[in-house]
């Protein structure tokens, strides 16, 4: 994985009984960026298929059906990110046999596992060490007056949640960084942590302090040439857009990337809600993303996981043509168009 | 106080320092609407004052120097609301001497009464009552497929944070209950919570849950022919944005009421930031409640403190032309405006 984390370390993902590709979103992103140290997937549902028929990334890895039956791995990390961040009682076996095995065990629940008295004292006993991402201790407001003019502020933005921001914001970065721009990748959800090895699950934060949450990710990486700061939920997701809110105002982008799956009419967990269209959805970003400081969007990040070669040439450049922006799916076509017209922002901006 | 509350109680408010009336927002609050039940201030920086003196409400109530020198009471409330809700230390020594003489204490804080070694311990000798009213335990999200299409929702909003939205919900409630129709005021905010005996504290919610701590509030209520959601910071408030965004959507209003103190032209706490033009704020907030629910504003609240009577009058006939929406300063003029405007919307939508 990349700067924070142990990089020899043998992963096991846990994705019980929801190996698919929206309910296993943490499992998929470390599959997608730290595929050479993942051993294998538990699944007692799913035993002889292996993660790339399950969740489209991560080919052969293999999916077994208990700690004990797995090749022995460092770290669990529980692989799936379900609405509500409870933990399904069907994962409790497995995390109690990897903490008996000594393993770490690291989760993005809003469930902390220190707080399980089970997880905990077998923990005790074993010394394995528990890691809850989503526990934090932020309750500073923002204070917005020490932002270093210098640093490009790019962030990302959906339509809905689960449409590819994370990836998105990651390969931006890494992107950016092989043009010469040093670039942090600012991690704000439990998956981009796991990558990153660092940043803050804003969305357990108390919500009077979300906005003071994403200040203090910014003032802490905003040395670099440009930040990518991931986003989360969405303004057209009424379950999560408070989440949204307080990172774009925490952060006060300079840049914008819209992202949003082709093909999803519905928001996600909320069906039938219709998603209101993407002219709405961005209009309404930039209402709101200039209200303090001033900002554009660069362009579109489409996720066409459902389409084939030819719709996904229609859908460009309908997209392109519908919102005057240029728009790319970044694992079809790569990140460099997208890192051109950020690095045009950056000269526009006078910051590099 | 209203329906909720013990109506004899004698209560004493902790004001210790900070008896002005942006610092003292729940004091001022209490004094507004429960005065016949308040004994006196506590504040030894201000003895001999009277709180009309200090927080322009409360007429000839006494401060006191300590819970001793002050008369007998059954309730102390913490009085203050400061910034990022910490318990200044100034307050403890009023606080421990209140609870060693077994009155109940409230406190609206993030600073949990409750978690302290010190208040804690002196509670269970004395017997007294912590209550903390941001104490919450909501981790539910929001589903948005049973509102009672019969009962008229209205929200308060604002262009920042402190311009009297408890006070116009609160009398918006209670005029449309004096003009026949059944309405509940859901607070929202401690204060509110104080004088209606229930509600929740929503910026003290995890973030990923607010739209669902708010959708819960609107649920237990929408039996009442109207429902007044009290509202909570602002969308051009950067630190607290993302409050204010989940409270917007969690309810999904039919009516909003745009608010804004007269004189102000900076966002409290983040001077030197400019607010934004009143027009601007005001498409924000319908560009955003409108992604999943027709909604409009049907007035404007002008908090008017700092102006003498002419200047009020030039004020309203300016602000009703900029944004074409009558407006009142209801504490000057009275709620009867906004309440036939209320229920205006109300025969519009078919609800009444």
């Amino acid at each position: 994985m990349s700067q924070g984390r142990v990089e020899k370390e043998r992963i096991l993902l846990l994705t019980e009984g929801l190996s698919t590709p929206l309910s296993a979103k943490t499992a998929t992103g470390i599959l997608r960026y730290a595929l050479s140290q993942v051993v294998g997937l538990i699944d007692s549902t799913k035993i002889g298929k292996t993660a790339g028929e399950l969740l489209g990334v991560g080919g052969d890895t293999p999916v077994y059906s208990s700690i004990d039956q797995a090749p022995n791995a460092d770290v669990l990390i529980v692989g799936i990110a379900p609405a509500g961040g409870d933990l399904p009682k069907s994962l409790r076996r497995a995390i109690c046999r990897a903490i008996e095995c000594g393993m770490r065990v690291e989760s993005g629940m809003h469930f902390i596992l220190n707080d399980d008295p089970e997880f905990s004292s077998l923990a005790k006993n074993s010394g394995s060490t528990l890691v809850d991402l989503r526990k934090n201790n932020e309750f500073e407001l923002a204070r917005f007056d020490s932002f270093n003019p210098n640093c490009l502020r790019l962030h990302t933005v959906g339509n809905d949640c689960c449409v590819g921001k994370m990836v998105v914001s990651f390969e931006l970065a890494r992107g950016l960084n092989q043009s010469g721009c040093d670039t942090k990748f600012v991690a704000t959800g439990q998956t981009g942590m796991l990558l990153e090895g660092d940043g803050c699950a804003v969305d357990s934060v108390v919500s009077d302090f979300i906005g003071g949450a994403t200040e203090r990710l910014v003032l802490a990486w905003q040395n670099h040439e440009a930040i990518v700061v991931e986003g989360q939920g969405s303004l057209a997701n009424p379950r999560y857009s408070g989440v949204t809110m307080g990172l774009l105002h925490g952060c006060m982008p300079d840049g914008l990337i819209m992202c949003y799956e082709s093909g999803r009419s519905e928001v996600v967990g909320l069906e039938p809600m219709p998603i209101p269209p993407l002219e709405q959805v961005l209009s309404t970003y930039m209402a709101l993303a200039n209200l303090h400081h001033t900002c554009r969007f660069i362009g579109v990040a489409i996720n066409s996981r459902l389409l084939s070669d030819e719709e996904y040439i229609k859908e460009k450049e309908q997209v392109e043509n519908r919102l005057n922006l240029p728009a790319w799916d970044v694992l079809r076509e790569g990140i460099s168009g997208l890192v051109d017209e950020a690095l045009k922002l950056r000269v526009q901006l006078g910051k590099g």
